[in-house]
């Protein structure tokens, strides 16, 4: 690693080989403030060094375990080109990894981010970066490095990539492997700000390319923009879960990203348990129901590849839901369904009311 | 972070999106088994987990420090693909980042990695893990998670992005942050195996645009092909190395990426030194004189761009340099300077023979 820009690209010839060393230069000192707004008492190292350092705080731990998580944000970075706003992606990217490492009971240490261009174009990458940092700041982690890379021909135009790294820190013993759950245990879930970074791709087409809508045109049926829709924020639930780590009733959790409930769910729960959920317990947010009716896809479908409106899932004691709720403080919760003996996923089902 | 393949890219609307699913799965049974073949003692997450699990080796270490380093292949990957092999990036990847972590006496722990595509064909992802795994169990380097990206229109079909994030761990009071190295310490270099993953924006357009050649044919005035100079290894040299970390004779090391010796020694060495190098101490391989000659690139700028043969330095006190030496074993190691009281990096001279 290295702080950036680097990996050579700094001379004339190399400059008629496509790569701009000015327009890095340019970007490097507002990155360089924005990556030390995130520092935190673990960073040892400068800027520039080929390492990041930390310094895990690993008092009162008996057995600590590292906990990482490596994402990208995937084709909401079309969005964010079509939209000429790379400001809020970058936050996206953090929270996915933040909400990752949170699954399995774990607090995020540090994050390195890379990003990938034809051309860098200073003012997008400072936008990227200062969502990244923003990201890390929200979520108490240093941005202890990363890389940007130049890469001519090999992107479009305008096109960028963004991929980050996460480490997270947890007690061993208080590491969520599944193994607490019990049959009967309750799913409390919490409701997603959109489609956070998953089924993008699907998304474009039905708006883009069914519809031929533009970004700033609103969506036939509800008020907001494909903008407003497309470019809400991926959620960090780290601020309301913290309260609850540790916390003996909480046995397990899954984070909502690609593969929707019905492939994330499982993950959580141990083999010979699957998840019963109450689509009724909620309502599907609008640009779920947009897309399902614009692109002719099936209910079970968008389950399997959006959030549909939860993007993170507590799974509880059945007897401790309340002071689980109280900890859970001012976060709206969803009691969405149990946990029951069986093979084979996610049972849905549409309960009454 | 998942195991792979993940992201909800995993239904027919959404393969009708541009996101095939078989192939995927196709893909992951062989590169969970090539995940597995890299587990080292501090693996404890199951393939399939939010976050990968790893405990640390902390035992003995009075302050253990995490050294973290992200990197790309550049467009060392567009030579792969004209190439048709994709399967050597993999492995330059994790020893590039295995070299940054150990610039600063680090030695690896875990190795994450991001593969992105606009349509993932199964070959060329398990050749590009195949890569890695293999990169990762030779640096006794745990393989704990990845992310497989497809991204429908994002790349050009054929391209793929591969990005790696490595985590090293070292004692606090044995990481090397310049401060030991004094005014007439040594020099040595670790010979590279031609351009590492460096400066591949200007050798391709030297030997593809300018020279017109194509990957299998012969560059002018050597033997060898364009793809053996192009997709030589960027090298590991934490085997060579390993031996002398914590060595008192050792002040300092390098690792010769973008920017060359020009831009990476001095990211070595402290304030008010800089580096003397003697270029007559050895040969610039031909791939660099090809590059130099045919491209019309000056002397100077090449030393920028490319590590011209040296891929690793060891900054080392003058009076032990024959023991250093000894512990390199059969590395083959070439004085190349020296250090010396002032500003402004690094400065050439060519030593008479």
């Amino acid at each position: 690693m290295k702080a950036r820009p680097r990996e050579g690209e700094t001379a004339s010839a190399y400059r008629a080989a496509g790569v701009s060393i000015d327009a890095q230069e340019e970007a490097l000192s507002e990155v360089e403030e924005l990556v030390r707004s995130t520092a935190t008492p673990g960073v040892l190292s400068e800027l520039g060094s080929f390492g990041g350092l930390f310094r895990p705080p690993l008092e009162g731990l008996a057995d600590p375990v590292l906990v990482a998580s490596a994402d990208g944000v995937g084709t909401k970075l079309a969005v964010a080109r079509r939209a000429g706003d790379f400001s809020t992606v970058g936050r996206d990217l953090v929270n996915h990894c933040v909400d990752d490492v949170l699954t399995q009971g774990a607090v995020p240490l540090f994050f390195l981010d890379y990003v990938g261009a034809g051309v860098l174009e200073p003012a997008s990458i400072t936008e990227l970066v200062r969502g990244v940092a923003a990201g890390c700041r929200d979520n108490g982690c240093a941005l202890l490095g990363g890389e940007t890379a130049e890469m001519p021909g090999f992107y479009q135009p305008g096109d960028y990539e963004l991929v980050g790294f996460l480490v997270g820190l947890a007690e061993r013993q208080a590491i969520l492997d599944g193994s607490r759950v019990r049959p009967g245990d309750v799913l409390l879930g919490l409701p997603s700000a959109g489609l956070h970074t998953n089924g993008y791709s699907l998304a474009r087409r039905v708006f883009f390319d069914l519809l031929g809508l533009a970004v700033d045109d609103p969506v036939p049926g509800g008020g907001a923009t494909v903008r407003e829709l497309l470019l809400a924020p991926h959620l960090s639930y780290l601020g309301a879960v913290r309260p609850l780590l540790g916390h003996p009733a909480l046995h397990a959790m899954a984070h909502v990203t690609g593969g929707g409930l019905t492939d994330n769910l499982p993950r959580a729960l141990p083999a010979g348990m699957r998840a019963r959920v109450d689509t009724g317990a909620w309502e599907v947010p609008f640009v779920f129901r947009a897309i399902a009716r614009h692109g002719g896809v099936e209910r079970r479908e968008m389950f399997r590849v959006f959030n549909m409106g939860i993007g993170f899932v507590l799974v509880v004691d059945r007897g401790a839901v309340a002071p689980v709720r109280r900890l859970l403080g001012s976060a709206a919760v969803l009691e969405i369904g149990t946990v029951e003996r069986g093979e084979g996923g996610v049972v849905y089902e549409r309960g009454g009311g």
